[in-house]
């Protein structure tokens, strides 16, 4: 057992609930790595969860946030065959990553690219996993497609403009905020739609759309399929109750699907893992991707963190370290 | 150009808007058939195309309803390979069936079982290519897995009820009608729910859907899937803007399709056809699929037909015949 320092949330509200306390955190066996921690992406999840509305899966320390991280291997387990102790690592987990020791298997980490820095690392996992997984994975998105990412200056949307520019595909991006789309056409989105009033479909035609917003989007969402589109909605900032406009479903032959990757089984994190590795990593490498990292503050910052993103203030991603 | 005898619809409104008339038919060119049809099944979009909230794709007579057929080849174009004058066949068309001739693209097209009649044929394409294109193809439904059908009677349902238990799959069905249940229970289903009030997500979880029902069933069938459940929406008879729960369908990590075989251009209509022909045709040569047919009709009772279809009436397909 490792006496652990991490981010506590005691009882459910405000950033305010946030605090750095103790963990104890077991020793990792078979096939598992010890990673000491250096630092870690915030999510809007881990709002949610400071909220008391996203509870942490079984397993995993209920009142410790975080779902990325970026540190070194400290321990091994005896089954370890793809790591050794002093390798640096990230990866996402279920919960507890905002904590100086996590227990993860080695199939779900990835190795940190040569050269990257422990903050630019930690911005990575959650955000470029999730929409390799939606957008590339399950909506197969292909070359020359067209692919429209709602809230396009978030960590997600940064991530998803440089995922479709890097498969040759068009990326319209939305946003509430004309600022942050200047700032995206820095990162070369060359299509951009300022929503002011929630509307956007008259503008733009998409194969697949990655949806961030849920209810309030939706009957827009499906107007602006192509035939055949398809739409992955990964999270709810506007709701979680929509209306469907069937009959555009159906005319269009489109498909909707809800993705989550907090709550999956090991081996479906691994094989994404596995796939990424393989597919996307080496695009870090050769400079075709980088992570967005709009701050990188001290763990201790965490609450002021958490307030930050709450004002919809970010452009990229917010990034903790210890 | 040949002068054929077809159903023809008079302005929209009622089943009194249908008569009988001459067609003009074009000759078949390239690898196209003339067929002279025998009988032609009735299916509900016929029931909508008379409404006129349905009409024809462009290039079919948006007058003339029907979208199956059986019937003998008289005649073939230049390019033909496959069939010849004689040949018995069946398939799909995106309308015009209802027609004595009718020209079809050889690759759209499927010959009859050996010793299946003609009514009996024209009760398959419609029915069992939507339900394995919906439920096999699209939904990827396997040995062992629970398929949700709603209106479990209707000739979409029987299609279904068979094919899922020919693929070694765990059928649950719906009606409103205990009659028709029981009957069903007949063909084997062992699953059964009458649905008085709406609701039938208490009693089942199923990995694949069904759904012919639309808005009215749009919740409780978000309800009553598996984590990783799919539905495939192929009919609206329960409304046309439902009340989607995005929170379930995230935590589910659910898939919605919309579907429609009529508005697909020949080569995807020709893939399904060619695909059906070699993995569902042998079964039902060999017994283990046999269309459902509620009753067969001379074609100058068609509006009668369409009464019928209108009333709930039916257990299975209904089939016009000249």
């Amino acid at each position: 057992m490792i006496s652990a320092r991490a981010v506590r949330i005691q009882g459910a509200g405000g950033p305010d609930v946030l605090t750095i306390g103790d963990l104890d955190v077991r020793e990792p066996g078979g096939g598992e790595l010890m990673i000491e921690v250096a630092a870690a992406g915030l999510n809007r999840a881990d709002c949610l969860q400071r909220m008391g509305v996203y509870p942490a899966p079984k397993g995993v320390a209920p009142d410790v946030p975080g779902l990325e991280y970026a540190g070194t291997v400290s321990q091994v387990g005896p089954a370890v065959t793809r790591f050794s102790v002093g390798d640096r690592v990230m990866g996402i987990v279920g919960g507890a990553s905002m904590s100086t020791h996590l227990v993860v298997h080695e199939r779900e980490a990835m190795p940190v690219p040569d050269g990257m820095s422990f903050t630019d690392a930690a911005a990575i996992p959650e955000a470029f996993l999730t929409v390799f997984d939606a957008v590339h994975v399950q909506a197969g998105l292909t070359m020359g497609e067209t692919l429209l990412v709602h809230a396009i200056a978030s960590g997600i949307g940064t991530a998803a403009l440089q995922l479709g520019q890097a498969a040759g595909v068009t990326v319209w991006g939305t946003s509430r905020s004309a600022d942050k789309l200047e700032r995206c056409a820095g990162l070369g989105l060359k299509h951009s739609i300022h929503v002011t009033d929630g509307t956007f479909a008259k503008r733009v035609r998409a194969d697949v759309i990655l949806d961030t917003i849920g209810a309030a989007y939706l009957k827009e969402n499906i107007k602006a399929l192509k035939a055949r589109g398809r739409m992955v909605t990964i999270g709810l900032l506007g709701g979680v109750n929509g209306t469907l406009p069937l009959g555009l479903l159906l005319a269009k032959r489109a498909t909707i699907t809800g993705s989550v990757l907090r709550s999956r089984p090991l081996e479906e994190k691994a094989a994404l893992v596995q796939r990424f590795t393989d597919q996307v990593l080496p695009k870090f490498a050769d400079g075709t991707l980088r992570p967005v990292v709009d701050a990188v503050l001290p763990m201790k910052d965490v609450a002021h963190a958490h307030e930050r993103m709450g004002n919809n203030a970010t452009f990229g991603k917010l990034v903790l370290t210890w």
